[in-house]
């Protein structure tokens, strides 16, 4: 049993993180070793010299001609397409996490980068420069909006309120960051990382684990809410089971959906008006995970009455882990009413894990826009880069060019899906096809006025129906024709 | 384009059905090719003399230590498990069309087997025959249940109105043989082997299949409820997409849901009381089903204000196709109030289609009897048995080694079920993982009564929060200790 | 038990596959009803007159702008593409099964197309008529090449030698068709559509079913021969297991393994040069096929001493069911020095059954052709476009235009594939990667003279070793920039 | 570019990984905070004080009606089964890594678990006495034989030289512990932690990381010979590759070739007689995994002549990842002549990771016993449980609870194995459907005397074979009948 009454404890934890949270590299300006004097690491590692990305530029368009892998190919900021600004339509953000808190560990491996800002601490003066990093890296790439768990930007403390007031100090500066044209996308909290959380935080059998993880989310509302933050997320990794043999699934479903009700109330009490956000995953860490895909999250709303505060956050990744393509993700979202971000990144599709990489593939790219489209975008929700380097992609340079990558493709899928918009020929298959719908007996159909006496009147006058082909390869070939 | 305005095409067509769902064997009794005059082979192939399984006794229990393939080792009919005779927990179904239907054709095979009571033919005199030999089967196996689709009963005619005289010849029949003690469990409309139902029959695109669907599904609602049905089920095989390129997948859906609604005011109109059951299967025939597991399928019920009018029948096979467990889609359907039946059968976990086989396996049974038995039971419910002979057992002895073997392993999961609920010790373990919640708080949290300060404020008081072990290997010492 | 003694059943045999080969349609010129008189349907159809293909143009190269379906964008046969015409490269192939014998039944659904020139019987005068559809086809797409099962050429006799006359009977007038320019890119034999292949064909653990494919075996190559093909394939789409309880796995394998011996010295001595391909996938219709993968393969072929009469024939889709991209599967024959042919198609990642799509991938195909260009291209080998129409894709031009989108996806992919070599930074990317290998030491580790002592030694001397990154997301970029 | 030419840099390391291999617990005995002057936390905790498992006693055998989870109900070790004592067949093994430094750190969470003897440091000391508590694990269990890598018996040392010596201090200790009864199973390299090893060891791109690994695996091979190793492992979890874009397959596989030849060199020199194995996984944490399966190593090690000189670690929950059952891979392993150990574990069929759970399936454990027995053994092999505690399960107790109940599950496979071999029938149910080549011409077949004139002589006298039913149901319920 987890029995952690004192500061030592929490301290040793805080410890532990830190170093799963840093890195290897080639100069870290300070030894680690070094800092751990005085309580497992916290000093003032001070002020970081100049700039963090000392050898790149601010990223530029240069068209589809360009060589430079530090340059925008497609991605041109101000370019209007199907009468909206490429940014507006886009509004990219970076995640806080993967960009400055991922180190290349993985269930067989330790770490494998250090970026040359870190000094191995995890104290609040690292925090800082690290944030500072975080929007040297916006500015440079271009973007205007970032996303963070709250964990990742401040170092957890000995208690609740030390770790709150961690949060209170990195947030002002972030806030003082941020000047007037940066945002967070969203902000959420981190209810997976601690042990507290092993068996949930909404849904754990344990009711002080359930009262911690509400005190955080509570907070993380807040400071989002305090930064301008457009959305608030929740990604319920620990909420699900391992087991069924051990689980009470109902009870822990109505304890999620408590939960839930509460984030409700206290968003509305401070002013939030940020969209809250469900993020599905189907599994891992757990073997079940309840918030499985969009279908399951909208029951799962609907069935407790929290239909109508709620959003979903689609990743690609996700999607394709619980056996949907991500375009089908989105469509289920979206004709739910649900549609509210994307994390855009891709998996494997030969792979059973989350690999979070960033979406490269042109044709995913321009389906995603299309139900982009069809939504009318995605204000005041966006794409978040919810992407991570390889690990074994271990220069600062990479960094950028991952994310530069990142958005061309998004940016190239933005462009063809005008195109087939545009030539129109793909909506028209569409439209044909259910044409006969758009009928008298069609309206009655739709309305519910067509019951079985009349449908079986009809069937027997009419004999046997007439069915065309579906021109799936047809519908390929004009969606190939826009690549 | 199917433009089949002909009788001669429909004759073609039933001509074909009728072919591939023959099969091939020792001594057929007649040569199809002499059958095929006049009509494409409807002749009266005349009564069977004497009995259709002339070797095979009626099957008796004899107990675990019998070595005999042709009798029950674990099901005793009328022996108390929990307060309740065996047959009463199970409720037993022959599932008409793998039985009687089944060919052992697959998509790289032709059909493998032609029972000896087959003749070639798809004549209504065959199909009375077969249905014969279906009761005969009941009896010696000792089932009082059977399940039907109304084309594998009765051929399809040349117009719908033929259509539904052979049915209604066919069940004239069946429910003189029914006796007193027979009924079918559940009844259903194919909708899925004709090609007119290609792109659907709910959400076809076409107006036509629509009506016809709907008067098939009208026909067949009548014939459950002439025979004493106690439930009906919708297994929309071809209602989902092959791609979304060509898919209007929100009209499809809008009208999925108008099916249903007018399938409900139907049933009141006649007065059928039995249990509407949708049997969700995530793909296959088609790329994705609207169906495609009991959360997406609550989902929609609940979308469209249905969710009062049907429960669900939660298939093994499906359940794993859909990357979840048995026991968790059993579990999702329990808990949303949704669980009606169960269709008996289970995949292969390394392949990725249906392969519809009988379940042997005594944990997995295990785990559906511990939800039949935390439901009370199935009633008007039960078990289906939605499993087929393998392609290459062609015996006409394996039919019923497969349903013996079937039942017993279900049976060994209720005792097994019994065994665990009687010791009590895994319930108390789960029930002690929540105890934090059997208090003050707890009760608050649970009534919706605890908002997020009242917990950051005992969030605060309490400190880092104690959290036991989860057990899991305890739990599964203890489950496999009753195995 | 199969004991088909005598003509009656296995005529009847012909009629079953004869109807599950057929198809339906808008308006077959011959009820097959009126065919079946005098022995389930052998008659003689006629000629068919004109054109099969009456409104379909000679497809020709219209260039990336146009907005036919049924021109080339990208495919143009003549042009050079690294020193080499396009159709050099491809060497593109009709499979006759597909286009000329797919009918869309699946296992759920009957038949959904019966293509104009179709009878509803499988008579030797309705598979001449085919066969002239088959060249029209080959000289309408421009493609000289085709693919077939001995069984769906030439219909079944009532005995084997009937059989082999059937299949003289349509050879030779496919010998005449053919004409000087087109030649089978490869036959094969089908040893699984009939029920006698029930448990394997050289697997077969009856000795019976051994010698009959054999038998079938010693024709087809014959026969391919004759034609002038290039290859022969062997498909194990039944050597393989449905479990393991039943099967002595070792003892199967043996005698594969000595059926493939002895096909080896069969085509030596008729003085047959083709290449003898296998052409792996992991299942279906068999729980488990021994030819699993490329690798599985190679270890069959290395354990029996195969390894240099064989070559591999690597489809797209069975490589993504076993687990592996295709690109994958290439490299892994061609570092065995086995890839020899390419079933050009893919499934969707998402299911997990063989769909056989048309290729609609660009990147994909550009990875594809990135294989193709470093083995130095495939002849005597090719690609055979082993994928067909959607069930739900019924127009006669519905076959036009997935042939054409499929061609040019691949000369697409082939054009980015060159795009990539000439600009050579890919390439450069992965030399430097291995550099340290172009070294003294490198060279002794390489010719096997660097023993762990050395290593030890040198390890020490040289401490902690430099690791640099490894580019994905760079490498990824500039392959995404070649699209 | 990871450049550490400094001993600050391999320090620094060391510290990351003396602290993602720690724990958290209850009451640790000293505080980690304390332990980190001085150089990241080198310092000697001291001797422990009485037991390590202080409430635990000797696990006995107590038979099957004991409810004690403390106590063996299957397994007796002297008791003997087919003629040999059960811990003859079992040769059980504990793997060091999962049960002493195994943390709870999964990709989303940090360590859950830090057992009272853990001190917070990687010190020389804290390994000590880790290995201590590893050797009355294993007495208090009864078990005779462990598995270590290097890198967890002993601490990372600033340079090989310094790690070599940590090694042989530890392996020191080992050696007296062990006294006369007790031996390594297995020893093994860990070449997948560190971050040098992010590219592979045998097949890095880097020839430093070669030389490194090869040295490691020269003084692991010389550590498990001291130690009187029965054989030797090696899994390599990095050789493979990440994205094929930027990789030469063919290259780094000749590398690893080059590799094993040296270990096999090395080998002999020292006079090791111990089999070396390679343990096959498909995949994670690289994309592919270059000894995908039994197969594919196969294949290797033919293509490269090491045949003769490796044998295969079958592990169960990677044989499922890649596609496979553990029984498929286990009897590919046999009659390949290659099944040498069993990684006794099992993981979610529905999850597409490792996640090493004990294996708690009879059916699945039956299975593995039958092809154990069927090799007549494993010896010098044997099981080791490469399986770990879910992460959630954090009492000192479920380390033995995890263990008896996982060798509770193979003793009954052992046991019901043991019934279906005595009963005989399931194998009298293979023999007989072999039984047609037990004749003359089966015996020419398997003598490669069969040709195809011949073959086709016998099949056009025989005509159509009969081919009887394959009774899968009658074989399932005869294996169920056993359980």
């Amino acid at each position: 049993m987890i029995n952690t009454k004192t500061g030592e404890l929490l301290l040793l934890l805080i410890c532990f993180s830190l170093i799963s949270n840093t890195v290897i590299s080639e100069r870290p300006s300070t030894c680690p070793a070094d800092d751990l004097d005085g309580g497992c690491g916290f000093h003032d590692s001070g002020e970081w010299e100049g700039e963090f990305f000392p050898g790149i530029p601010k990223i530029k368009y240069e068209g589809p001609s360009s060589k430079n892998p530090l340059a925008y190919k497609w991605y041109n900021a101000n370019e209007e397409i199907l009468g909206k600004k490429m940014k507006d339509w886009m509004r990219f953000s970076v995640a806080f996490w993967h960009t400055f808190r991922g180190t290349g560990g993985d269930p067989f491996g330790a770490a494998t980068k250090m970026w040359p800002w870190e000094d191995g601490s995890n104290s609040l003066a690292m925090a800082k420069r690290r944030m500072r990093a975080n929007f040297e890296f916006l500015e440079k790439l271009g973007v205007d909006r970032w996303c963070f768990h709250d964990r990742d930007i401040a170092p957890d403390g000995r208690t609740l309120e030390e770790s709150n007031a961690n949060l209170d100090e990195i947030v002002a500066l972030a806030k003082e960051l941020q000047g007037t044209k940066i945002r967070p996308l969203w902000g959420t909290a981190q209810l997976f990382l601690h042990p507290r959380y092993m068996h949930g935080g909404a849904t754990s059998p344990q009711i002080g684990v359930y009262a911690y993880a509400a005190a955080q989310v509570k907070k993380a509302i807040e400071v989002t809410h305090y930064l301008g933050g457009e959305n608030y997320v929740f990604w319920g990794g620990r909420e699900g089971y391992q087991t069924l043999l051990n689980t009470d699934m109902e009870r822990e479903l109505d304890h999620m959906a408590r939960f839930f009700e509460a984030a409700v109330a206290y968003k509305k009490k401070i002013g939030f008006n940020g969209t809250l956000l469900i993020e599905p995953k189907p599994q891992e860490p757990t073997k079940h995970q309840y918030d499985w895909d969009a279908a399951t999250t909208a029951n799962f709303l609907r069935k407790y009455g929290l239909i109508g505060e709620f959003k979903l956050n689609i990743e690609c990744n996700h999607a394709t882990l619980s056996g949907h393509s991500c375009h089908h993700e989105l469509e289920t979202a979206r004709i739910n009413g649900l549609l509210g971000n994307i994390d855009a990144n891709t998996g494997d599709p030969q792979i059973g894990w989350d690999t979070d990489q960033f979406l490269m593939d042109i044709s995913e790219a321009t389906l995603v826009m299309l139900s982009v489209i069809k939504n009318g975008g995605l204000s005041p929700g966006g794409f978040n880069f919810d992407a991570k380097l390889r690990r074994e992609s271990i220069d600062v340079e990479d960094l950028f060019i991952a994310h530069v990558a990142g958005m061309d493709t998004l940016a190239r899928g933005l462009r063809n899906a005008a195109k087939l918009v545009e030539d129109g020929s793909l909506d028209e298959l569409v439209r044909k096809r259910y044409q006969s719908f758009d009928t008298e007996l069609g309206a009655l159909i739709e309305a519910g006025n067509a019951d079985f006496d009349l449908l079986e009147k009809r069937a027997m006058e009419w004999g046997e129906p007439q069915v065309p082909s579906g021109k799936q390869e047809l519908a390929e070939m004009i969606f190939q024709s826009a690549m």
